[in-house]
């Protein structure tokens, strides 16, 4: 990517911050700062943050130690200052504080709690605001080399599915299938898994069941949620299949839950609230029954994080636009009995929407 | 572990914090939530939170989605009480506001800001404090399960070591090298790698360089800066070796930084000071005419987290106490020239301090 496109995030992200009536932004290590620079450090104990404020020069301030690491990413990315601070010899806090003039800031969501207290102590006169309450959007729009990215993480992903459907479950550890859909999504370009959630039999009626050493049996529902990252973006898709003939009753909730996600996926277009597309899933489940199992909202923003805005849940107003891409993912959970959750990422579309996941949504039997 | 481990902790943190003139502390998924529920949810934007207060039971809350999980690790630890909250309806700041006495709040440093932020508005006349500077020493002290963890996985950085300098390095890339010993942390019993810094010539410089794709030559000094986990507890060692025959310059440079780590070493005993011992380390390089060039902590502690405390740095005057467990890592950094990294862990002993890592740290001459 080219510097330009760095400036021109950090231009876009100065902006927002001013029509939202903030004084500047400080981001901190994580997605956001990878992002506005580049820059990928560790979030550690050692503060390090990027001051954005009409009134300087975009700074970075970061440890000694790390200069020469943050010089060469972000330094190199256009204009932007380097302030280093010294262990035990210097208050990076007090450094950040005299660099900030009165006024409202948005924080970064991940800053840890410890850098936000010292930084209210350090700036006594400004208030703070969660970046992903006052500025939700961010990284919410993707451009279209980021929707690439998402597209082939995406079916990467599907490929893993597709392939760990044609191995045997029955009497294997959920922690063994796990396992296989790690190797599997990395043998398709996955650098990172994040997750693989295995649930088998009544575990799959907990929604970020832990795979463990229960074996999976013939008659179980085993939901499978697992992803990743490649080229810096996040995959994440659920499957649900069954081992041997469903029941008539699995057979009803997976045609709800397949239903329902269909139903949020038609209903996504520019302008749509984000709480319409969580309404348009959980009406249909609602309808047969089912409403007081599908325990979570519709979706999440997927980008850089696997979970971010815009998050698809009711009370949340958000237009859609064009390059959004999000989870649609409801579910249904019968405590201990069984579980179904089909999950895609979609794109927002000038028409409508596209599936990035192109893995099956048949009811899929495995051995 | 028993439950009556993970009960008794909670109780020491909560006598802590009275001690500490505090009413509660508020944990975060994370090591300090591994520690005192042994449950490690991922750390997200729903709010997961263990309320510790004197006038209620201990006090899990959870997105409804994660309350099975909750149940099977934290719930099942002796007496902790769950309440869950549902996306889209309840407010999980509410939920735990209405469950604090007015009064000072310890929360984990790595809280998130959002989650921070949300609290401090839902909780207005309670105030907050970073646990990391109101009860630094929480998990410090380690007990013998712990430091025989910390042992075992701290030899199996050292045997990566071991295999390591025994392959070539002359005209592969660092991020090969690197790659190696992410393959032999493993092959050694680590479950996770975290970092795997290797830095070449110049780059060696860089205290927290990122390997890429620069070739090793001769005449390098390379510094490996390595670690990861097993059982839940981390390893971070670190080694300097050098490509063929080192120059007088980097002969001298890397008996000094050897001499101020062991000096600091030295030092260590209960009762000391934790800023003693950076002193120690430092003053042996400041006489050496390179204190400039010495810009980072002589160490840092470690445990469930590769940085925790006790920090090792000037203006921390905890004193020692048996069974703390740290970094003794000074180093000499040239820039654009070459740097010294000689990093092992320690452990406070009733009588002084024993070394966890016994990888080598004779100058090593490497193909």
């Amino acid at each position: 990517m080219t510097d330009d496109r760095y400036a021109a995030r950090r231009l876009r992200a100065l902006e927002a911050a001013e029509a939202a009536g903030l004084a500047g932004l400080l981001v901190s290590p994580g997605p956001d700062l990878a992002y506005l620079t580049a820059y990928t450090p560790l979030p550690l104990e050692r503060l390090t943050l990027l001051v954005l404020t009409p009134s300087i020069d975009p700074t970075l301030v970061v440890p000694t130690l790390e200069r020469p690491l943050a010089e060469r990413a972000a330094g190199a990315r256009g204009p932007v200052s380097l302030r280093d601070w010294r262990d035990g010899t210097d208050d990076p806090y007090a450094i950040v504080a005299g660099m900030l003039g009165p006024g409202r800031y948005a924080v970064t969501d991940r800053t840890w709690a410890s850098h936000l207290l010292e930084l209210e102590r350090a700036a006594p006169e400004r208030s703070f605001v969660a970046s992903g309450e006052a500025l939700p959007l961010l990284r919410a729009v993707k451009d279209p080399d980021e929707i690439e990215r998402l597209r082939v993480v995406a079916h990467a992903a599907d490929a893993a599915f597709a392939d760990v459907i044609s191995l045997p479950f029955t009497g294997r550890a959920e922690a063994e299938v796990a396992a296989e859909l790690d190797r599997l999504l990395r043998e398709h370009g996955h650098e990172r898994v994040d997750f693989t959630i295995v649930g088998s039999g009544p575990n799959a009626a907990s929604g970020h069941h832990e795979p463990g050493e229960r074996r999976i049996e013939p008659g179980d529902a085993v939901v499978m949620d697992f992803g990743g990252m490649r080229d810096d973006y996040c995959s994440d898709i659920t499957r649900t299949v069954f081992v041997g003939e469903p029941t008539d009753e699995e057979r009803d909730v997976y045609a709800i839950v397949r239903a329902a996600q269909q139903a949020a996926f038609e209903a996504v277009r520019p302008g749509v609230a984000a709480e319409d597309v969580d309404r348009a899933a959980r009406v249909v489940i609602t309808d047969a029954g089912y409403g007081e199992r599908f325990v979570h909202r519709t979706g999440h923003g997927i980008g850089l994080e696997v979970h971010e805005p815009p998050y698809i849940v009711e009370g949340n107003a958000t237009p859609l636009e064009p390059g959004m891409t999000f989870s649609d993912e409801p579910g249904i959970y019968l405590e201990g009995r069984f579980g179904v959750r089909i999950e895609d990422q979609v794109v927002v579309t000038p028409e409508g929407a596209e599936r990035l996941n192109d893995a099956t949504r048949e009811l899929t039997i495995v051995a």
